[in-house]
């Protein structure tokens, strides 16, 4: 698809770190990027503005909440996604498989009832709202259709992503049933696209635990459908960063070079350096704004809390070499005073701090690949911060 | 003072209204003006560069609140409000009487015993924190030092507002107490100020209740004390708007033509236009900020509330020839979705919309005052709005 031009800048010669650039109708993404979750249309306590002035050159948003909640025919009517939340640069929508997993089984209408909440079939999954317990049905079809209706400009195949504590046995069972949805979602994604004006990419999503030669498998079939991107699913469900390292090292030849790779939930700073190093080019998690939201802030030496009490006359910014709006404008004084007094404005410039830091971070790796520095800058990095 | 500069650019032929400009150490107020309210030196969900998009001219924040959390001493360590909060416009301090006499009272520590958490003796007032049933003991000299330290460009007296059903002899003392403490603050004023470098207005307070005679007598006993602007106090307290406009009228011939007049904690747009009318410079009230955060907005029509089923799919703004942020870029769709949801974005969305109501709304009236049309304008505004 021509819409979507990948082109790789730099390659790392110690790593396998790449500085690469994705095209898409709302614009151009370089990478490695960081893209801050907008679950329901807003990446919370943000404006547009924000965000541009943070420069995130992508935000993702929610299938399964936005489904649910106000609709996707709704967001369809009112223009779209871009339209609707005024924001003219890329946007990504998860496919709502995950969610579908964890939310409508975790939090359902009937809590003594959980295990009948989500029910997996071979041509769909038939799940409970965890907004009021009304029943629906998402099969890949379905789940093309009401992505086309937000109007992203990268949509996902719709997965299962089971439980880390299942057996093998399951596991391999759910990717299977992966793989057949995802051949049935890229058939329905090319009669769909075919009447769009603004044409989607879509991504598949590998799955396999962490089995390794399920995983690899999965690399090869997802890697085999030619979409235009690939992702790796169920590593941020509640996996060991080891576990996770040793799948990315296992799948790393199986996936294509010539396209971008998106590690889905992740992550931490740390996990975004190794995460690089294996190669992957796209990220997306709440870290950054669930935690700005709990008061915790990143510096270059790791987490911390901002209603910490030495913070209470403290003139400096949250982190001193800081460029953000919040370190820029405020002392540790004030952020700590708007958390204490459970200011609205705190909540906004801790997480406009947080998610600067990510997207910064992205910048300066993508200077050192280029650079050829890359290893040692991480090695730096990984040597302060303490996670 | 020259500091603080009065001078009288229009007045209204058919009413009491005028134009008129103030001279600050922060800059030069255009009355009459709305104040945004940020009790704790923030005004709830917006940024310093929001207020001066929405072109708030200055802000309001309470020393009462502050001198509990964080600490007078605090702000001033940190280099005042107008550097800690990162606002370089005006600000207006309250003296903390009204919030000593309202939340002290209602929320103290031990909610039992109401009539004992708030002691009034002739040298000042002992009560205890509506947040933890601390002790405190406010004196006129104190508020004048906390104020000071603070550092707002405007500061009150400390007054005694006396509820509303209180015995008419009960007011007379309140008001007789109010006035020997103006003196004490005018006399404490100035001596902090002979030693500031950036100088303070210090304004009294009219208090008196409904009482036509007290009022007068008030107004007669703080105008002679020929301080740089005057306020009237206890009229948002409870009372009707009929006795509001009735002391209005009574008072205005006491009030001195050449200094600002601020009636305090008022208001909604009607009664804006109302005591613009009566002469009145200056307005401070959280309705706009409250209202937006419990989702109703203003439009020349009235009062609306953003969760109307109707706006789902409604793409037009919240009002249609308003030129606020949240106008100019979203849909009473998406602002609602936002609602729905919980979304802080959407506090904020409609937190500039009400709070740039009432600021336009004053430029227009400034405007119209000019060109010699308030009073028809304000009979127009009124019979459209519906409060």
């Amino acid at each position: 698809m021509n819409d979507f031009k990948f082109s790789i800048k730099h390659t790392d010669e110690n790593t396998k770190a790449r500085v690469s650039e994705f095209e898409t109708p709302h614009g151009k993404i370089n990478m490695p990027v960081y893209m801050p979750v907008g679950t329901l249309a807003t990446v919370k306590t943000l404006s547009p503005e924000e965000l541009e002035e943070i420069d995130a050159e992508i935000i993702l948003a929610n299938t399964y909440h936005l489904y649910l909640r106000p609709g996707h025919k709704t967001v369809k009517k009112m223009g779209g996604l871009h339209k609707w939340m005024n924001w003219q640069r890329p946007v990504l929508t998860d496919s709502g498989g995950f969610q579908v997993f964890s939310l409508a089984q975790k939090k359902g209408h009937n809590k003594t009832e959980k295990k009948t909440l989500v029910k997996i079939k071979e041509d769909g999954v038939e799940f409970h709202s965890h907004l009021d317990g009304s029943r629906h049905f998402f099969t890949p079809e379905k789940v093309m259709q009401i992505q086309s209706d937000l109007g992203a400009d990268i949509i996902m195949t719709f997965d299962e992503c089971a439980p880390s504590n299942a057996s093998r046995q399951y596991i391999k069972e759910a990717m299977e049933r992966t793989h057949r949805w995802a051949v049935q979602c890229k058939k329905e994604h090319e009669k769909i696209q075919a009447k769009r004006e603004i044409k989607q990419a879509l991504f598949p999503i590998i799955q396999g635990g962490i089995h390794k030669d399920l995983r690899v498998k999965s690399a090869k079939f997802m890697a085999d459908l030619d979409l235009p991107g690939i992702a790796i699913g169920g590593l941020s469900v509640g996996e060991t960063k080891e576990n996770m390292y040793k799948i990315l090292d296992a799948i790393r030849e199986h996936l294509p070079e010539n396209k971008p790779r998106y590690l889905m939930g992740v992550g931490s700073p740390d996990d975004l350096l190794e995460a690089i190093s294996h190669g992957i080019d796209m990220f997306d998690c709440v870290m950054a704004t669930r935690n700005a939201r709990h008061g915790s802030f990143w510096t270059k030496d790791g987490r911390f809390h901002v209603k910490n009490s030495e913070y209470k006359e403290d003139p400096n910014p949250l982190m001193k070499s800081c460029s953000c709006y919040t370190c820029k404008n405020f002392s540790k004084s004030y952020v700590r005073h708007l958390f204490m007094e459970q200011e609205m404005f705190g909540l906004r410039l801790l997480t406009i701090h947080n998610v600067y830091f990510l997207i910064d971070l992205m910048r300066k790796i993508r200077t050192h690949i280029q650079k050829g520095t890359f290893l040692s800058f991480k090695e730096n990095f990984l040597e302060r911060f303490k996670n």
